[in-house]
């Protein structure tokens, strides 16, 4: 599917890895399929977590670390059903390890992107945008296999 | 999409608005759809969700707030795998700050809910339903962008 | 559907089942459906979660509680989306009260069916698979409605 060449692929992440693990996961009522581009709202929010900056300038998610889902549900109701109320939910999963402020912005950000992604239509489209952040709730178990992490690790 | 007049989106939640953020989500067996309406599912738990009430007869969970999408698997595997067998899971998040009562009172009603749904099926289709509640676990932001909540706050 | 006799449901599990309760939920990119077969994948993860036994022999996940749903995502964006990336999540939900020891074997179980499973499309597709164990964050009400377990649990 790839013409690059393949590094070979990492049984287990590092720690530093391990810390940052993002993944975005949207799920949205079946109305605003129509009305907006979710493929183009995936990548604007890949893009602003790839933008993310810690406090020493680093990179807060890893490259091949870097997931965003879109997921229409198949049935839905919102509110009172009176309305096509629409509702969008996102929630971003990362590792724990992260000051508040790195946080804060990263939440922030998104939710501004979101928010610009959703101007054209949000005048005349009643409907709600919940955006979380969890930090690996109740996580016992955090492994993972993959050859993406060494193709933007390496030098 | 709606002639309602529309009142200023709200850029963050009141404080009272964030403890009750509620969500839930369905995750069924594709071997259900064509046995059971999952539409009138979601808006009969919604209206559950709008019929709870606290200690001193305050909603608990806002109407512009509310809001119940269900998924389909794809793919699945249940069980011992030598049956047609179907699952169904249903998980609500909500914020912190409800009492036990009210906790266990919203799940109780939500799962009497799920029953009465699926009883005309019960006794023919072999299945379980998993309902559980969970208080925004590991949150670490909640932001949102809505114009729904004024919708239904308006005096 | 099923031609079994149905022993009687039970409207709530018992503790020794409530600890135990677990569902495997697979989010993924929709590019990988095509060149994978992810109802077998969901079947031998499955498999691994029966085979899972205690310190003392038992087996770890009752078999009419364990499930596997699938979900392809509509809509996505991977890592700097200059290629045809594919990513596939696992999130295993168990209850509480099972020993280190076990969490971490069914976690590299599970990890190592997953490594098997992609292993023929691994050396030309670009992916990254993540598997997480949550033990019920947050969880306030658990209930359940099913018919399953008395099958399965029948002397």
């Amino acid at each position: 599917m790839s013409p690059r060449p393949r590094p070979p692929a990492t049984a287990r992440a590092s720690n530093a890895e391990h810390t940052a693990m993002p993944h975005l996961v949207i799920l949205y009522t079946p109305n605003l399929e129509a009305r907006t581009d979710m493929t183009a709202l995936c990548r604007t929010l890949a893009d602003v977590m790839l933008e993310q900056r810690d406090e020493d300038g680093r990179q807060v998610f890893p490259t091949g670390g870097t997931r965003v889902l879109a997921f229409p549900a198949a049935h839905f109701a919102v509110a009172d059903g009176r309305d096509d109320y629409a509702f969008v939910y996102l929630n971003l999963r990362m590792g724990t390890g992260r000051s508040d402020a790195v946080k804060r912005k990263a939440g922030d950000d998104l939710l501004a992107a979101v928010r610009a992604h959703f101007a054209p239509i949000f005048d005349r489209q009643l409907m709600g945008c919940t955006l979380q952040i969890d930090e690996s709730p109740g996580q016992v178990y955090d492994g993972k296999h993959s050859n993406l992490h060494p193709l933007f690790n390496k030098g």
